[in-house]
């Protein structure tokens, strides 16, 4: 099967996981919300979580409530960083956002919900093969997730928009490695942790792809078009916030996320071909125009 | 010891527990609003946690990551029920709430952390005896949370402003049974499901527990003083809600407040003397001033 048609079928299983689980709760708007949220999108989380279990003998059955919950995760950030009082967007996936859509108070909820949900997902006896491994990946989602991963990364990116310099190099890399970095790490990792095995490579090749996967995303937000990212793009330009391309240069910024694909997959050495498909996911972050 | 000096040995300890998780985080705005939001309070539903793990014979050391975690959730939703768009507080345990101390971006990223918070907390080995208690811990608290427990009772209570008549006694029933039941009802819980006992008699008890204690907030909301609740008072009334006082009148709910009390206390007997203290805290739901 071919890298993107892999990469469909993932994401084709993943959101129809995440929709079953999502129609399993009470009628109402809430309920429509999160749904909403949860459609669309690359789910190149869900596919790493998919591919890393493979890498580990698992299938994509017994995967798919952590590709799930990583998705979830993903989506109430979204939700919530688009929200007026953060990002203020109104277009996500090529959609309006939940809070235009319906309201503020729908979008804090869903997003609140679709937290619960990523973990109410993996304490499933279905999310790993033991108790211990379920409890692995709910310790390091947290980790991950909150305010010393995701969270603390989205306070970082808020604070430089009301900096009076913009940032460094190195401070943009700790932001990212908290705003994107930490859930890709986390997706990356989950294979190996259903199982028990050392998740070192796979987090060492997260980190060099979270990184490349945002160079990308910056170099999208000057080059791309709102017609195929589903997103409103230049709005860092315009507010004058350091990104990777600014400090780089976009030539620069290509040669840094091209040396960073390289690291991700030599990363990958321990597991041979076996890992083939994570290689081509690494090539795809830094290809893509969506 | 009293119940009043258990009560408040139970609330230091939680509070000194919850305090020192967000302290190992990094510093920042984010980590100052969480530890902001964690302090004060009760401390209820901690209370219940260490009472329910003493009663199935464990320390209060053994229950603090799980009463600290059902603070901590307890906590994220009153910062973003505070929020503008949703019951717009200005007053929260006698401080301004975090969107008036800091801003709205601030409020959503903190008590998003504190949510994630919580399932780091319950993740930890000293969480629980085994995995598959902590699961079983992680499991009941992503139901009770979520968008079929506590999310789903606010976006009720929200969706009762907006509507053309007020609610029914049912309707206000079902809708406190997610917003305030719900969490009440882990806290209880807890202890019975940190050694795979059966959680019946606890849940039935938490449920008279939680209504009798919402039913005297709605009077406390007539009756009680913004200086002792620290926060404001008559909102409901002024915003032509329905509640259990406007429904049954003001001697009315206190006859079915006594009476919720009375079915708590018996839904105990298996305990015997042991669950004393859960007995004087239904008493003390009705009771307090605050």
């Amino acid at each position: 099967m071919s890298f993107a048609a892999r990469l469909a079928e993932t994401a084709a299983l993943t959101e129809a996981h995440l929709l079953a689980a999502i129609a399993a709760y009470p009628p109402g708007t809430i309920r429509d919300a999160m749904a909403y949220a949860a459609r669309g999108g690359k789910r190149l989380r869900g596919f790493l979580v998919l591919e890393s279990a493979r890498l580990h003998g698992l299938s994509d059955a017994q995967a798919l409530d952590a590709a799930a919950a990583i998705e979830a995760v993903h989506a109430y950030s979204l939700v919530h960083d688009d929200l007026p009082c953060m990002d203020d967007d109104d277009l996500r996936r090529g959609q309006p956002t939940v809070h235009v859509k319906w309201d503020e108070a729908t979008a804090v909820l869903a997003g609140d919900a679709l937290q619960t949900l990523a973990y109410e997902l993996l304490s499933r006896a279905s999310a790993a093969p033991d108790d211990a491994a379920r409890v692995a990946l709910i310790g390091a989602l947290a980790q991950a997730a909150g305010a010393r991963g995701m969270v603390q990364g989205q306070a970082l990116d808020i604070a430089a928009e009301a900096a009076a310099s913009p940032l460094t190099l190195e401070q943009i890399t700790e932001l990212q490695a908290g705003k994107t970095g930490a859930l890709i790490g986390w997706a990356a990792c989950a294979g190996a942790r259903m199982v028990g095995a050392d998740p070192a490579p796979l987090a060492a090749y997260a980190a060099a792809l979270g990184l490349a996967f945002q160079i990308a995303d910056d170099i999208l937000d000057i080059e791309g078009s709102t017609e195929k990212t589903g997103k409103r793009l230049r709005k860092d330009e315009a507010a004058g916030k350091a990104t990777f391309v600014s400090l780089l240069g976009l030539d620069g910024a290509r040669d840094r996320a091209r040396v960073l694909v390289g690291q991700a997959e030599a990363a990958l050495s321990p597991y041979g071909d076996a890992a083939d498909s994570l290689r081509q996911a690494a090539r795809f972050v830094i290809a893509r125009d969506s």
